[in-house]
């Protein structure tokens, strides 16, 4: 232990509360005698053995595989962070698969990886999938977990979902529906702005046109992402090609200008004359963290809805509202993937939740609403149902 | 769910039993208010992660990788039944898993891979090593076992053990060290014979040789394992140097006459004459399951002392004796490796538990006796200490 330990940098409760991790294993059968021996392990489990090497699906009836998620990382890009390495990350590893437990019933297991070539991890973790019935990335820099994400669910059978892309675009895109509507106006009159075009920039761009957005243009630090650029990277220049349709460029400004919504997920900040520029009702979401990138006192003298990143807020846009029960939902149908259906489907559920408690200080609920997981585990198995690529 | 679920072939209890796994993650810290949540996740988690990042050795404080061992297997030779693939072993490594926790308080996580190349295995299991802080190797086919311990070990830092091998070896030596106690020998008085010179066989010979036994001889299908036997791999070889001193060769038959020691690893059969030949006070350890290599009723009109595998006759040798403990001990004192003399420790600390107790039905404890694991974990930390592969 480094001097300062119980005082000092390692004074604050964090530490206590981390002391010997945060999660453990437990049996669910019991293991108190010989009997229990005999069926929990030889001879016994031999005949449940035989039965999944003769009906492979069996594995989901007698195995924890449908109930389990790896949580995996290689530790590039953690919260504000950055590149602190596999270890370094456990922690928040450890957060995560303690959250989908809490909140969606879901055991996880933290899987940080000691590898950085996109097509290594790749290959690790599909010869990990048998174990396990789904795999969370997490924490992995942009662009390689666009290319991990597409390249691993191509490899393997269980549902491949990186949360810092579709966990923050599911629950900004509920935010937002219901923003909307608490302002008279539906998604296809809005036009959007979006300050980052990292992991979640790019996959709000993505879900808010697929939801029906009327435009949105997505900024990186140089300006708007627009076809006329040429220092794109590929997933920009896709971008390009499916945002920004009025063919906005220069800086984020010129793109806030008469805008309806701001969606910042880029760490920055935007300037309060910027923001008094976007249209009447607008819908302000400064979801960096833990420096949101307008203050919503500030944002709130412009605009109709404010939403951040933090708890201390009303309307904080928090992944824990979505990936429980994204995951819980795959499961329970022993989906192959999670669809883009079924994440609107799960934007849709997670905003109808609000109902009648809509209000500019409630476009989204409480992580603590028990409402939510229920709602959206419903609407996740329903929509994969629908889409084919449920298995029960 | 195939015809016949919940009767004919599925209605032995261990499918009951099985039903949806046996274990599951439990947190062990509240995650039930947003303070809760701004420690065990963001924004507290953040100081921990940076604190690991700044000191890495704290990842052993903070997070559960000093309490988890990844149970490893391809499915390639689960119990009897062979290779059955990674989902078929499943149920195997999760009974294992909670035998860890049962016996050791150790957690443990089943990963069953999806490839069978040696330096594939290797590979993968290296990159997860971050997350763990040990590696029990489990049910791999020999003689690739052998290669893919040795050389995981050379490229990670914390314990690799193959408890097919070095389980079994610990268990076997710690009740033959009670059965020549009781029948007045020394160890360095005894001839052995060993039926197998797969994992188990050869990991026993290794250990026995090790603690000094006087000589022992191996024997595979063909015969005994002999220097001028040009059929012999790599692993076979080695063996022939350091096992079979006076230089036997031919049947088992011819080992085990006037041999005062029969180890039975392999699956096969012993005739009662053959038994019958061996030396007084003969000790028979037929571990072959669930058929020993002869019945122990009839191995009693020659042996002294007689062990199997099996839990419905006295003296069971069963690794869940070592293997918790072994790794309890190791991770106790963050051990880096698992030594030879960490695991001579391991068996001298076994076979002292039965003490006093000491009869031709009790050379070995109870899987159920309490003081067996605090026993060889507390050996084995010491152990590691002499052995100058403790960290704390």
């Amino acid at each position: 232990m480094p001097e300062g330990a119980g005082g000092g940098e390692f004074g604050h409760p964090a530490f206590a509360l981390h002391r010997g991790g945060k999660m453990e294993i437990r049996a669910t059968v019991p293991v108190r005698d010989r009997d229990d021996l005999s069926l929990a392990y030889t001879p016994g489990v031999a005949k449940v053995c035989s039965a999944i090497a003769e009906h492979p699906e069996l594995v989901h009836d007698y195995t924890w595989k449908s109930k389990v998620v790896a949580v995996v990382t290689d530790g590039s890009a953690v919260l504000g962070l950055g590149d602190i390495g596999p270890e370094a990350s456990l922690p928040v590893m450890e957060g995560k698969a303690i959250l989908f437990k809490q909140f969606g019933g879901v055991d996880a297991v933290p899987v940080a990886l000691d590898c950085r070539d996109t097509d290594e991890i790749v290959e690790t973790v599909a010869r990990l999938a048998p174990s396990f019935g789904g795999i969370n990335l997490e924490d992995i820099s942009a662009p390689r977990c666009f290319e991990v994400e597409r390249k691993l669910q191509e490899r393997v059978d269980i549902p491949v979902f990186h949360d810092d892309q579709h966990g923050t675009a599911v629950v900004t895109l509920a935010a937002l529906r219901n923003a909307a509507r608490l302002t008279g106006r539906s998604l296809g009159e809005l036009r959007g702005v979006i300050s980052g075009a990292g992991a979640a920039g790019v996959a709000i761009a993505r879900i808010l046109v697929e939801a029906g957005i009327g435009d949105v243009a997505v900024c990186d630090r140089k300006g708007i992402v627009s076809r006329d650029r040429e220092d794109l990277t590929d997933v920009k220049r896709e971008l390009a090609g499916f945002t920004n349709k009025v063919g906005l460029s220069g800086p984020l400004e010129t793109a806030l200008d008469g805008a309806d919504v701001f969606i910042g997920v880029s760490g920055g900040t935007i300037a309060e004359a910027a923001v008094a520029k976007m249209a009447k009702d607008a819908i302000v979401f400064a979801m960096a963290n833990p420096n949101p990138e307008i203050h919503p006192d500030v944002a709130h003298k412009y605009a109709a809805v404010v939403a951040t990143g933090r708890s201390d807020y009303p309307n904080q846009i928090n992944n824990v509202l979505a990936f429980p029960g994204i995951f819980a939902g795959a499961l329970q149908v022993r989906a192959s993937r999670i669809t883009e259906g079924m994440k609107l489907a799960a934007a849709e559920a997670l905003a109808a939740v609000v109902a009648d408690e809509l209000s500019a200080d409630c476009v989204i609920p409480s992580p603590f609403d028990e409402r939510v997981a229920p709602a959206v585990t419903a609407a996740v198995a329903a929509a994969a149902r629908a889409e084919g690529v449920a298995r029960v």
